[in-house]
């Protein structure tokens, strides 16, 4: 059997950390390299002593460099860098053909003045944007399909997005109604040595943060805005609750003139009821992150409220696995021609 | 020095531990009667090992009952006790002459068709409900002050009528836009042996539960529309996050016509710019919980969000202090004619 | 392909389920009956959300009764069910020729006194205790291969026994001299609805339980006098921590006379240099429970204190794992004539 | 009432903080200082959000100087200072004649050959660690008394000194039997933004370190040796687990001849029925942090076990008060002539 080729870029954070236990277990394909600025020369077993005796404990992270990656004959390479520096590496390795499949932000948002805005700094590639492809598998699984550069999701959207395209793209809500608070568990920080994410700091704590303006609602909005065929403006709040893995999400909206709750369960079973990791729940069954955590699902519930005439839209994924790695390998695994469950289950 | 009277009924969950640990250190108070149906005959330290060595470690719990409490010599009644089973108190007590503290939900609701509809059972004192006070500081203070019988708030409440009832007093908000997301820790679900609360299901999860429908909305509704002056009905989501103790909750709503940004800080610093136990946060500070907990201090803040034109009250309290037993006490000081933060500071 | 069939008896507590889930990805045997007196009749996933999606989701759970099981074609049976319930059904299974591997403790102790001792009930099937083969492929690899009824270790003993049987074997150390002292993640309570297990008794809290004659002892000691060839009788405590999963055991133990730090070392060598799952650090780097968690590893180190000249020796593993359903698994491969890490890296 | 004035120096770490707290409910003194180097200028509530509303919550961190200490016309001195640090400004406050509690290391050691030894550099003021007083109230009350420097202990010493100091001094052990293990809550790592202490690197993890030479092995050993009255060596092993406070050591010792259990209890009963803040346990309870988290109190049971012919002892206590500024607060109560107990119950 020929396995694919793959590169880590930037394997040293919590994202990258999470791509190599999933690539380990993958049965098509092979890693090739893993880069990383801080532990080069060192094998992955002795940076993260969980892979000892595991796939590859002996792999040896060399220098984050392009000709590194071109060396090692990779076809796909994942970056897991922070924004901004993601753009050096995306640049020279789709110039060279490779397939690269980016979990920063720099090419989630087409236009460069959202991303100016809310990046804070200019985009330096703005035609690698252009031609990216939004790595959400539900939305774009067909251009994924064939996709050179895909820009993989924020932790938050995929779960603010799942729940809403398919109502939004249906008519079945009034867009400026719609208003979503988020619980996040503390890796979505990064690992990052900061006083704010030290345990005594996190633990016993909730407290929300990046109000009202977090940098996510640039892609979101964006998505949501492609959905509704119109212009979407959201309020967003996330939260930092004391958990390591797990992203909760809760939705408020306001139905269409002539909504009725029928219309939003079938809207869900027509776009969910085949895809392989959302879950659509039923009965009295609420969302709990710790039925996804570990996993590539997503799950999705929703009430109507007949005292308010809202809905509500309840979601939970794993940040680092639905909302990061694990949704990046599932556009791989489309991109590679796969099983798209492959590795994931 | 002549100290008031005081017996705690029913004091084997969490609130009643926190209304003797708070009490334990009150200048101006005896605890003359512990009462419980299932420790009886015990001694506090040996339930709660925690009070050995303190003020009443060697007072013994007595049955539950209505001559136990007279015969104490009891001038103030903390009733800890199930909704339905403090109403059985309550009427004797009150009749016999005694000050009420309430922290059920028994009282709360002053239309006896909305606490059917909300508790699925009949009240059976709704005269009692009808002369009781809610006993919320920042709102009934003078009420509270001669009340025979306070109706304590439930744990979620204060969080959300804190921020919004000066809002909605003066007329600055649209009713009908109110959204409330809230996040409480564990303690909030009481000390009952179910597979729901053990350490190994709450831990590493998160998820909203009595959703559209919890029953606090019954009291929250009834307060925010006597503020606004006509009837307001929210949208309310609860979520339970690994944390012993806390609540945070957000709130969405939309200003009225004409409102600006310092209507909001003007009312705020009118109405809680002296209360001893709301800070209203200033500059780029966010509530957390942990700078609440094991305090009765309510931290407000809010952010105006000039996208979408809503504002966001963001507010945290210790669900077992501001939310229940502390602000008790509050009322007790209010009550006994005492300075309001005595013990609680 | 031909799949081998696997029942499992009592899967509605962690273990059971932790077996289901690490069965669900297992390539070589397919899940035939899972049965549970509680939940009979409904499928995997809407007793566990979080198989919902993955290959059992529609398994439905049936009666647990012996004929169930046998109608099912099971060749291989785990019992994960109370001590004393799993002798019920391993009578009847092995006399049908089934290959049993047992959960509960019914099994591990050879000697009836001893088990009637520490369990305080006697003891109902002494020849299935004489005949089965303790689940330990460290110590019993080749014994396992063939076996009929094979004992699972409990939680604890495992992350005693591989530190200190091939020292003890060897005659390293002076038996009379070992203390241990282990601390446990609260799955290892099993999920049952006690106020001792409840988030808010646990969280935030650390306390010894069952000083000093755990039951796990008997075991331990077992295998502990088996390896040294006399008598061992070691003090041991267990400690429960807030964590979801893990194992963290520290054993002190002498040197016998003459014995050197490399003594210890070779024998770990010898013993586990080509052990798939277990670990001997090198350097610094000591046993941290969230480097074995959701793995079968247990993970090794020790120390030398030259001013006490006692050893340190330090482990970790996840109680569910190899402390449970992992290393029941292991076993399977090892009685199938499966590669022994299959399904389980 | 004259309030007796007080300066904390160096207050930006987590004991600092808990001093503060402490502090302000301290009816006999008067906070006239707090220093810090990082946060000069600040007021107390912007610092620690926490003491907002609250008695200093005004009070202005200045810089860490001699002078500035003396200019507040304080008469005690809490040093909160890193290990070494400290010795700069105990030097010339004890030389003013000020009364100084310090809370690092520097002052515990009376051997500074052994300071050198544990803490890797030369003792600059041994004439200091000459004079101070081991700041124990259990076994140094009177010399506390009138001492002009007290060196306050570590965190894990005084759970270790407790049950083990009245059994030594009695001879009721053999020495060099002593087995200890400690597990401590995350805030004893101090307030430093280190990966090792971010929350995911805690949660859900256990952990040994500084196995097996932990500095605080200098001060136990040298009141182990005092109370013995010969050199006592022992084992100890700190473990970090993942709550914020609190402390559990299990200790293991073999009696001397003819030592039966009663002369453990008796000794016990002598030397702390009546301490204020030693609880012995009586019946089946065993200590637990969460009964003395926010406390000054240390619980301590003990167990005899006839098989082995070893005691078990177990304390618990909170590592930020009793294990740290609670315990210092009870000095100062000592030294001010205060009731002992006065703002710690």
């Amino acid at each position: 059997m020929n396995l694919a080729k793959v590169a880590v870029i930037g394997a040293s954070g919590y994202s990258g950390e999470e791509l190599v236990r999933l690539l380990s277990r993958h049965p098509q394909i092979e890693l090739v390299a893993l880069t990383s600025r801080q532990v080069a020369g060192q094998p992955l077993s002795s940076v993260y002593p969980k892979f000892a005796g595991t796939r590859y404990a002996a792999l040896k992270f060399v220098e984050s460099s392009v000709d590194a990656v071109l060396a090692s004959g990779a076809e796909f390479v994942f970056l897991a860098l922070p924004h901004g520096v993601a753009t050096e590496f995306a640049k020279p390795l789709v110039a060279a053909g490779l397939r690269v499949l980016d979990l920063s932000a720099d090419f989630r948002v087409k236009d460069s003045a959202v991303y100016e805005e809310f990046y804070g700094e200019k985009h330096h590639a703005p035609e690698l944007a252009a031609m990216s492809v939004y790595g959400s598998p539900e939305i774009y699984r067909e251009q994924i399909r064939n996709a050179q550069l895909v820009a993989c999701p924020g932790c938050y959207p995929t779960s603010i997005l799942v729940p809403l395209v398919p109502l939004l793209r249906r008519g079945l809500l009034k867009p400026q109604s719609i208003v979503v608070s988020s619980m996040s568990g503390v890796s979505g920080a990064g690992r990052n040595a900061k006083l704010d994410y030290l345990f005594v700091e996190c633990n016993e704590s909730v407290r929300a943060y990046s109000v009202p303006k977090h940098r996510h609602l640039s892609e979101v909005e964006q998505e949501l805005s492609i959905a509704a065929g119109e212009k979407v403006t959201i309020d967003f709040t996330p939260h930092l609750i004391p958990v390591n893995r797990g992203i909760h999400t809760t939705t408020y909206c306001a139905p269409s003139e002539g909504i009725e709750p029928w219309h939003i369960e079938n809207a869900y079973q027509e776009t969910y009821g085949k895809e392989p990791f959302v879950r659509v729940l039923s009965g009295s069954a609420l969302p709990d992150t710790k039925n996804v955590t570990f996993t590539n699902f997503l799950d999705l519930a929703w009430r109507h409220d007949p005292r308010t005439g809202r809905f509500v839209l309840l979601s939970a994924e794993d940040n680092l696995v639905k909302g990061a790695s694990g949704q990046a390998i599932q556009c791989l695994n489309i991109m590679g021609g796969w099983e798209e469950t492959m590795g994931l289950l």
